[in-house]
């Protein structure tokens, strides 16, 4: 099997070594001469046997649409193309469509794991049809974790279905930092508790609350126990945001996880313009603070 | 009818006015020379003709509790002390009691309204029993609103009920305002709109949001359409925290409640705990912000 | 000054009797027999002197924009129409658009106050070119409340504008009537209360909370004190959503807005799937519900 | 070493199996008579050596005052008491106070692992001082998972703070069980997701969200996939209250653990008193559900 790569940064680079080692041929490519190892798109097609498979990890948004455009003028019929970043799940019909109309076949797949997904495996979940998802069971089995394929691995439904759940998947890991974020605060908050990063310590083994994100936070707290060196600033992607907005529009509750995103949107600003209405309010019916 | 009143600060010193305006006697004593009547809380008692009435409107907690110790000693039986201040309702039962053993009455009296009372009436939530609020109710008639007394004025229970209302009115406040206050930091967001300040103005009639808070609102934006002179730290008063734990104990969802009363705990802390461990976090996976 | 007038409904009907009575005359056509003055569009495009001033006022979505098809072809340039209905603002640009290329103006106008604004007035939001906007002050002028023009009345900004500060002024409304929910439900939940219609109605005057739907709550309470003949279901207009939506978009918290929202879907919900999924696990680990 | 047990129900039995494993001699009193190894509690507390050690593990509440109480009878100076129970951590300063009176010192526990632990091991949380903390390090090393000490096991601080850690602990559960119950409504909800239980198993490995929890929702979904079996009804455990009222003690804003613990209250309604509210203001102001 060989498998082509557009995009050779963090994630894309560090899957080239996993599928490398896992005994799958990669040939990528990159802007960065020192991460490509061909000189063009045009060169990584020409690089590969049809029908071709081509694996895309680059930025979502714009810079993934473009890669798109040029692939449907290189590609020819019967290849595939595999979106790996993270893109907008109503991205992938239309990139879909689009490739359809030269005879190219599209799967779209989130990624978890992060820089630890070179030696741990990433976790997988595709969209596409199943044909599709077939030929490409060899890559994704050199990607996941070792284990039961389906520990890393679902096929989550049609087009789109991949990047769907992952925007879930984000949404929930909104949802865990923010809980683990809370009890954080709140035994720093109290005197009583004199070891903090202690008790997190104390959680990764036999309790309700250990994971991964624990084992995660068990680290910085190791180096930093009062994350003395950590701004509490915190970017947040677009998949947070999507997965607010597709509970709203699909008539979900979604409490905790809107209740993350908005911990996140407060984190950045400087100064609040919603409070400074309530500090007005206030201000208004007193100047007394202290009677009402 | 002859009523003693034990604070006049802005709170006391507005309803001594606004009872006299409605043709009640009142003697007051307050710490302050320039405000009081008289020149102790004995010389009050002195003045008064017995059976007593005593108003007490001092800061909640220990201040009021040392005023209701004064007052256990000083009254005679058959007086009736009201606490008209933002006790915290368990404390209510507490004084009732400590009163009760020399034979005084005891009434709770949330009171609403702020600086504006004195004009235009405060609004009244009491506690205690029937005979000893049928008493007070000329007292009541002059501090309420004009109008019908249902409508500036509630009986709402035994002793407690008049402050566990207040309290759930001011939640109820918190909710309102942060309402109003997101509303306004979406306008403001938003390069579509051009006048925010004029929006609110112009919700003032007609519209199903329109309050009285509403139009404090546009005054305080009258003089400062963008906030520029304000701050976004807001304070809380015990009696938001106290609905929110009153809601929790009570097995009450209270959603808008709680989150108004965070937004201000958030509103005043320089760095966010809980934000740094969640940045700490998103470190840890991957120093890769964007293909997470 | 004449106004043609789509839609006769609740409140196009309303409206029409208003303009009426502020001296506007009107011509209003609706699919209903009974209501309407003419018998089809083109009747009533042929009623009206050019240029014409057409208000449409039917259901958004689908509706509006079949409306706006055939007003395009029926019109002429110089020609204008307003939108009053609840057509989300990313509609009307599109709508201005497609007007634009026949020469017939725009605008769009938010209209707050239900079935009680025939008699009170119609809070009004508007959005536009300032001279199209000018054409309409008489109408404006009719529909608001008295008072004040700007009290009732509000240029917002832009094509959308109108729609967008009614957009938010239903997620205020949202917040607003929550607070008021949870209040009423903690004070059933409180054995201490005895009166709790009583509490709000005493908050109608004097107090910080007094608003118009503190009114209309204190109305429903007057003839059903425990709500015993209402379900606790609650339908959400498009609006509140898109509220929420166009709050993450422009990365705004707004925790009281979205907390309403969810409120909402859950009391919709004959069971949630989302508890179900807490409930096993719970179950999981332990059933030991007592000691985890 | 030689430690008494007084409860051995699903928590004190497991628990008194692995520390016998773990080569500690254990002496359990329960009034179940299938249970207990002696008749009484005066029974358990002459088979142990002076100095003793009992390790209460009954039910939080009037049971374990109940223990306390006569152990502080039957105990002599110098033993120690262990309460691993879910007792309120403000109670451990009552039961230590009460203890120490007769020389008798107190260490409190938290304990998580629920049925688990027997096999696991159980995750401990202790308050105390130093040197009775140190007595117990046998039985903690016994209890607590294999592995490094202090991944399982933690001295958080004075008397109270093993409980209160054990509380936050609870708290971020809440949270963690409700981000994920959120993303398995949200996959539900949505017709592209066609194996949502797939998607739960493959993000157990490699992905960012993998922990304990999701391995026990992953064991739900096997056997139930819909959870069609299982009531959208949870109960909540007085900790979880505990914590939000103690965020809300302590000014830490907790708008996850809150929403949590909100969504249980409402998911034992039969009815929302506050929906209810919500549902007779939208009919006041129309009867118009479609145009406001």
């Amino acid at each position: 099997r060989h498998l082509g790569m557009v995009g050779l940064g963090r994630m894309g680079g560090g899957m080239r070594d996993r599928l490398r080692a896992g005994g799958v041929e990669v040939t990528g490519y990159d802007r960065d001469p020192q991460a490509t190892d061909v000189e063009s798109l045009e060169a990584l097609v020409a690089a590969l046997p049809a029908p071709r498979a081509v694996w895309v990890m680059v930025p979502a948004g714009a810079v993934t649409s473009g890669v798109v455009d040029e692939l449907a003028r290189l590609l020819e019929p019967g290849d595939l193309v595999v979106d790996g970043g993270n893109t907008k799940w109503t991205d992938d019909e239309v990139h879909a469509r689009q490739l359809h109309e030269v005879g190219v076949r599209f799967v779209d797949c989130g990624v978890s794991g992060g820089v630890w997904g070179r030696e741990a495996g990433y976790g997988l979940m595709c969209g596409g049809d199943a044909a599709d998802v077939e030929r490409l069971l060899p890559v994704f089995d050199a990607l996941r974790p070792e284990g039961p394929r389906e520990e890393g691995y679902v096929h989550a439904g049609a087009v789109g279905a991949g990047h769907y759940a992952k925007m879930v998947h984000n949404g929930i890991e909104y949802g865990l930092m923010q809980a683990y974020a809370e009890g954080f605060e709140l035994l720093r908050a109290k005197d009583l508790i004199t070891d903090e990063a202690g008790c997190f310590q104390a959680w990764t083994r036999g309790t309700v609350v250990r994971s991964w994100l624990l084992d995660l936070l068990v680290r910085a707290l190791d180096s930093d126990p009062d994350l003395e060196r950590i701004t509490g600033y915190v970017d947040d992607s677009g998949e947070g945001r999507w997965t607010v907005q597709e509970a709203v529009e699909n008539g979900v509750p979604a409490p905790v996880m809107s209740a993350s995103l908005f911990a996140r949107f407060t984190s950045r600003q400087d100064d609040s313009p919603a409070m400074k209405a309530v500090a007005a309010l206030r201000n208004q019916f007193g100047g007394h603070a202290v009677h009402e």
